[in-house]
């Protein structure tokens, strides 16, 4: 652990907390898988595959390894098939849930999207309200995989 | 315009907002460039070679180019110099606030970061404030440009 610490600060550019927050998710592909798992209900690795943007098996691969060792993601064996893992988010990977709001609101803004407008109407009036309910799925799932 | 825009089109991954968000900002250096145009008063090429995580010369031509197409950032000649350029955000740039204080938070809650406390505590307490401060000043210097 100490070494992990260590070497992740090594690999850090500055102290800057915007450049250390990009330093785990700042990369085309992180904060989408962060988002299947945060909204879409993506636990196993063909989940994430199947989600839409066409990520490649070894970048998916890549990704999920970088985002446990962030401390952003639990990988735990499938009870179902040993040989398969369930993903889930951790405590630190559910608090990016508000980076992942704004952004919508952002691109809902200023790009045309596929965003259903009762969803970014509920996350432009009550924020909060909205990310509580995605908190309280999160939680039950946990409790229910314990 | 059309042609552009029909390009931009074909380059998405998909119509998820979080996925068409990150087509234009989701690379490790991109935000950074918008962090030193909204908070640390770069205008010049230099000043963000110069903000701190050692960006390379051609890395920071092709992100300044690509966040002006995607009318994020304003290039302007220089009044002082016309073989320099003035970048700065734009409204839509502008309204990557929200994002970007986001993730400040973040790291300031999950990692160890140089962010001042009291620059962390403005932005958690009273956000709106902190972000309606940061337009003033973007609205003053703009003004001032013209």
């Amino acid at each position: 652990m100490t070494r992990m610490r260590r070497s992740q600060a090594r690999a850090r550019r500055s102290g800057c907390p915007i450049g250390i927050a990009l330093d785990s998710v700042g990369d085309p592909w992180t904060l989408l898988v962060v988002r299947d798992l945060m909204f879409k209900g993506a636990t196993a690795f063909h989940d994430f595959q199947h989600a839409g943007e066409g990520i490649a098996t070894n970048v998916l691969s890549d990704r999920l390894a970088r985002l446990e060792a962030a401390g952003i993601v639990d990988k735990a064996p499938d009870p179902a098939d040993a040989r398969r893992h369930v993903y889930r988010l951790t405590a630190k990977g559910m608090d990016l849930g508000p980076v992942l709001v704004e952004l919508v609101l952002w691109a809902a803004r200023h790009e045309r999207t596929d965003a259903p407008a009762a969803v970014v109407k509920a996350m432009r009036h009550d924020r909060d309200a909205f990310l509580a309910e995605v908190r309280a799925g999160w939680r039950a799932a946990r409790r229910k995989a314990r």
